[in-house]
């Protein structure tokens, strides 16, 4: 069985989520998988949820505990950098059945890394591997060699309303 | 705190896993969920994981084991009627935070039930109730009344290859 490369961009809320999903459903059929968010660094209450599928799905962080509001810091920099090393590791492991590289488009965005090092290590994937990356500002190369790409378009949003962030239905 | 109507719709991949990774969200915060899906009654591999979560997520079917093709059978009205008055039920009751109703856009686009039963049932919610609503071809009366709509709009899909839907990926 083949393995894919799946993309999650756009400006919409449901890219993290859909990605949770997937790993959900993965592991509902036995299938391991390692969740390496970039960027974030805050506590989301899916992360005690996946405490329950410990030895199916782990999940590691790398990024500050808040978002990059201009630029970034050079811990930003560390971080993700960090994280890309980790998913070269775990993909070329092949320990995993599916990879999740969450707020990828995001640390391109923020030039955290190249697209050329996220190539790279994309390149090590044992062929029946699956790759979830998500984030808006997916660039042209990354659209180009993923399997399956959906654009997630904000139509309406309440935050265009005022409303914050809630605990458990935003983070 | 206020609750809110979600709508993920379009014609892309991603609408019923980001309710997922929503349903995930929530119980790790504490929060009970109760999920109905329409039309589909196929075993998800997403049905085994959410057996970890018995006391914060339920969940039920209401379609036969297959999709529908051309038009529905009279079973299909059965079920989503059924359906439909359970959503009611639990919408109603207050018990819950979250209530997903997957596939409900494409139960309407078949005519399973009219919009206006959907409303009705809707309208029944605490203030606090969060509402999901996934399925693509969602009705103007829906996006209207929902306060975050995001519409998934497929770039590139490996079906268009001629590739078969896997376990533990897209069901």
């Amino acid at each position: 069985m083949s393995g894919y490369i799946h993309l999650y961009t756009g400006n919409g809320k449901g890219k993290t989520t859909a990605a949770l999903g997937l790993a959900l459903r993965a592991a509902g059929a036995g299938k391991k998988v390692f969740i390496i968010q970039f960027v974030k660094g805050m506590h989301y209450a899916e992360i005690e949820s996946l405490k329950r599928f410990e030895s199916e799905i782990e999940l590691k962080q790398y990024g500050r505990d808040c978002f990059i509001s201009h630029k970034p810091v050079p811990e930003d920099i560390v971080l993700a950098k960090q994280g890309l090393a980790v998913a070269a590791e775990k993909i070329s492991s092949g320990n995993y059945n599916m990879i999740i590289l969450d707020e990828t488009c995001i640390a391109l965005h923020f030039k955290l890394f190249s697209i050329n090092e996220l190539l790279d290590v994309i390149k090590m994937r044992p062929a029946s591997m699956e790759i979830v990356i998500t984030g808006r500002y997916a660039p042209p190369e990354l659209i180009e060699i993923a399997d399956l790409v959906t654009e997630m378009k904000e139509i309406k949003h309440y935050y265009q309303k005022g409303i914050v962030a809630r605990k458990g239905i935003e983070f």
